[in-house]
């Protein structure tokens, strides 16, 4: 009848993502260097979990894999669990294939070579030495050739100085197709905060966003991933 | 009138702490390695929190120096929140004199001599060599001589083997009076767990008590130090 098809028709409009998957991560990760000690990254995961409930809402099936953060799960996301980068990588590759993947976990660059089993203890020979070796590269790994690559990978971008050029270098190294870059100096307020200030960095330019609420800004960036897909 | 002095006998009975100041640090800290890491222990600040509140409802005046934690300020305790060991070390110090100190803070032992002002990057020259140096030693400095040394210093360690042992070399290396130890081994489920098994060391040898909620650890510890200031 008339009013289930209007009634269709406004769904779909709400709902551009129904039927696609998502890929969102999101947090920082913990990298353990003994039983009690680990490197961090700061992230609230705020912002990230805001994409992917902004996705959810617009239809699309969302996997969520979160590193420690003290963030509810948004409603209509599935959400993964995980502490240090190569489980966030490996979650991230169980989750494929998806029609786009959002990467904006603040993944440690690095970890221990070799976790301590036994609590390091302040000795007398000095100071403990910390061998770091590279943590698999969620994104690039997302962004390289193959089948399972999903149709629109998009990165994110925390630095602290020369915010554009350091986001269209890592655009171009990582293979990704866009990145949002923001401002993380002390002074931006960005960390832990509730408003972000972003440049979404494409093949055909760079766009300023103004300076938004998270929610506004993930609202903002799943309309154009909706976009990207349709 | 009589019940009044009642009254005041009771509240006196349960509220042995009135008239007392005591000294808590509780939580992890962070070091910063640049704007966006961090080097952090593992610390919930749950059992420290604990005891605080569980001071407070004896009547003592209680500051609570807090490291970065999601908890909620027990009601009565005056907290005062910090990120580093340095921080954490100057706050305690304000905070004197004291009647008792409890640090059950997970301090971290190190920092980095030389926070970068700018993100470190990925680079194509190998990875980045972090400089540690000792941090302040709150504990052992609290536990110090002179006049204004808290009558009761009172240290946590916690340790992943051999744990009675170290307890007991800690407390002497310290010069603290008492130290609660427990076993934060993987194993052992403590760390962000609910439950606590701790073993304390005295001048007059080692009491073991038995598995409790941390919220039981810190009524019984509340007790003995009450005691102790009677």
């Amino acid at each position: 009848d008339i009013v289930a098809a209007v009634e269709a028709h406004f769904s779909a409009a709400k709902k551009p993502l129904t039927g696609r998957h998502v890929l969102v991560t999101a947090g920082p990760t913990h990298e353990p260097i003994d039983p009690v000690r680990y490197i961090a990254n700061r992230s609230s995961g705020r912002q990230g979990f805001a994409i992917a409930g902004a996705l959810a809402r617009m239809g699309a099936r969302v996997t969520l894999v979160a590193g420690p953060v003290a963030l509810d799960t948004p409603p209509g996301v599935t959400r993964i669990d995980v502490e240090t980068a190569c489980q966030m990588a490996d979650a991230a590759d169980k989750a494929l294939p998806a029609d786009a993947a959002v990467c904006v976990a603040a993944v440690a660059d690095w970890r221990t070579s070799d976790e301590a089993s036994g609590k390091l203890k302040k000795s007398q020979d000095g100071l403990p030495h910390l061998n770091l070796v590279e943590n698999p590269d969620i994104l690039a790994r997302l962004s390289s050739g193959g089948k399972r690559r999903p149709g629109l990978v998009v990165g994110f971008a925390a630095e602290t100085d020369d915010v554009v050029n350091h986001a269209m270098a890592k655009r171009l190294r990582k293979g990704c197709d866009w990145i949002v870059a923001n401002d993380v100096s002390v002074e931006s307020g960005v960390m832990g905060g509730g408003d972000n200030t972003v440049h979404l960095v494409t093949d055909t330019g760079v766009e300023d966003w103004p300076t938004l609420p998270k929610q506004a800004v993930a609202e903002r960036l799943a309309e154009r991933i909706a976009g990207a897909l349709s």
